[in-house]
């Protein structure tokens, strides 16, 4: 594609200004729209007050993100909830399956806190037995006491996919539950195909959108068994019904209960962004980018974690922490992973040809 | 107290510019140095990115937003985890006390569907009973079946406290969870005093933060009872032991995954604008004009519901909806309630009695 709308989004983007930003697997950059969009909500609900509305307002900032939502998965927008976290849309769906002590989850052992936060407390606080085996045999480790399986699309640790298509047969079974931190914003992911009963995503990393968003994509075919186990006012198809409410057909069923009308309108912001310069265009580049890199490395003699094609790279090297600390002297930012012998490198699209060079000199020095 | 800081607070609040804003009930006034915070905080975090320095400014926000809220409750920061509503404060401790089918909770008919929703949940498809009586006969409610006890502190209907002393002695049996949602920021609190497991709070509205923040005060002498359904990466000791980590054992054990420097930030400016002019004058100019507002309403004959010294009040009118039209037109923010033959006033320390005059210049026109 030209580099001319690519160039206007990097403008749009002021960490790059001076920052070799490699980090969107932690947070992706934020632009000069989103922090307006939020300050602006937030100043217009200052000087009119919060009333009627406010709420108006609210209910299409919500529309408005949950389309631009839906459609960066690739998916309906009635079937995805907005959240304020991956690991929120995580709670809220290991709840709805509600497991009994002795039932099996099987994860895999890479997963992320985020992921293994809600899965030791099913497993230490209510009795649920938690298998975790290589993220690559997770579908042959599923046995008769598997209630549901639950890991990463991409692995957090080195950009490496899920069995995809074993996960598709096991989920004609059994609820199968993406969390997809690494995957939504990031790669193409048309959770309908997948076969997941649900698919988590993060808003504020490769959706470059505030931190406190995100989504959960909910499978209309395991309705039944996603039923949610808090409800709150925006859950309910007729909330003056009161105890007698019924929560909401759709995804709506798993909303989060208080994303404001300016978080929603800055997050939309952010995501539209992307959606402007196309979402194939912004897969594409952001994995080919990563691919350049590993290509780089390799042909440099430079050791990087199996990986597929996604926008994640580890580098193994000796001293992680000390090699992130040097590159962030040098403005170049990627992070470590705790106990891992990599650095890991996150390219998005914004990201130049020259941010990856800033990054080779100083990791090649 | 003198005027003066009370002035100054005003001035710093832009809808008291032109509003009667008598509606803190629903959301209350920002102020400009909260969407500042808001906003400052975002581009912040724009421009310098979010690495590693970003999650340290992200800590000591929510250290200070915990400290702030515990002061406003009269409580300690342990004691207090940070959540995105008093809904979902609701939610988190109605399912950690992980009911089963028959177990039966007691609440009142006047509820908010913020706990509406949480009950509904438990009783439509976790097999819960929830047996709803009037909040004044809510302790004699209480039988051999009764597992809790969930229920407004201040009822958002008409300004009636729970029958504070009743509940005390159910607390000493079984958890009494309070929906305080009108009482945090709005009446002295003091949780521990008032023998209760948990009590719940929001941020957006006596408390005049931004819609996402709110707190759920958890008592250490129901910590055994009080075990969390979901865990996410800040609720674990020690998140480095994956699947074997533990909760912490304080009350960030329940905090919500996803609050953000800048949210935090926000709301701890806008709490700490109120603990500027003194909790005790903030309660006690609070209550005292609706009190003010309540004699001026049954001296000229208008009927009020029945409620205590809190900061809201409700007056009898035939056509609520139409009078809440008629005031906004006038420049004076009330709300209505569905089905029940009132306009709710909310009377903050930022009201003035030329605020009350506006209100009863349209009400008794």
């Amino acid at each position: 594609m030209s580099s001319e709308p690519l160039q206007d989004l990097r403008n749009r983007l002021p960490v790059l200004a001076q920052t070799a930003y490699l980090n969107a697997g932690t947070c992706g950059p934020l632009a000069w729209a989103t922090a307006d969009a939020l300050a602006d909500g937030t100043s217009r609900a200052a000087v009119v007050g919060r009333g009627p509305a406010y709420f108006e307002v609210l209910v299409s900032a919500h529309a408005r993100l949950r389309a631009a939502y839906a459609e960066a998965l690739g998916a309906e927008p009635a079937d995805v909830a907005l959240t304020t976290s991956t690991t929120d849309g995580l709670g809220r769906v290991l709840a709805a399956l509600r497991l009994q002590p002795g039932d099996e989850v099987v994860t895999s052992t890479d997963e992320h806190p985020g992921l293994l936060g809600p899965l030791a407390a099913l497993r230490n606080l209510s009795g649920v037995t938690v298998r975790a085996v290589a993220l690559a045999d997770i579908a042959d480790a599923v046995g008769p006491a598997t209630r549901a399986v639950a890991c990463s699309h991409v692995s957090w640790v080195n950009g490496e996919r899920a069995p995809e298509d074993a996960l598709r047969e096991v989920g004609r079974d059994i609820p199968v539950i993406y969390d997809g931190a690494q995957g939504a914003g990031a790669i193409a992911v048309d959770p309908a195909s997948l076969g997941c009963a649900a698919y988590t995503g993060a808003g504020q990393k490769w959706l470059c959108g505030p931190v406190g968003l995100g989504m959960l994509w909910v499978s209309p075919a395991w309705a039944d068994t996603l039923r949610p186990f808090a409800l709150s006012y925006g859950n309910l198809a007729e909330p003056a019904r009161g105890l007698d409410a019924e929560p909401w057909p759709d995804a709506r069923r798993f909303d989060a209960s208080a994303i404001s009308a300016e978080m929603a309108s800055a997050g939309a912001t952010a995501t539209e962004l992307l959606a402007d310069i196309g979402w194939e265009q912004v897969f594409a580049r952001s994995a080919g980018l990563a691919d350049l890199l590993e290509q780089t490395l390799r042909e440099g003699g430079y050791e990087v974690a199996p990986r597929d094609r996604t926008p994640l790279l580890s580098v193994v090297t000796p001293d992680p922490p000390a090699m992130r600390a040097r590159l962030a002297d040098a403005g170049v930012v990627v992070r470590d992973l705790p106990g891992r012998p990599y650095i890991r490198v996150s390219t998005g699209v914004w990201n130049s040809e020259q941010d990856l060079q800033r990054l080779l000199d100083v990791l090649t020095a």
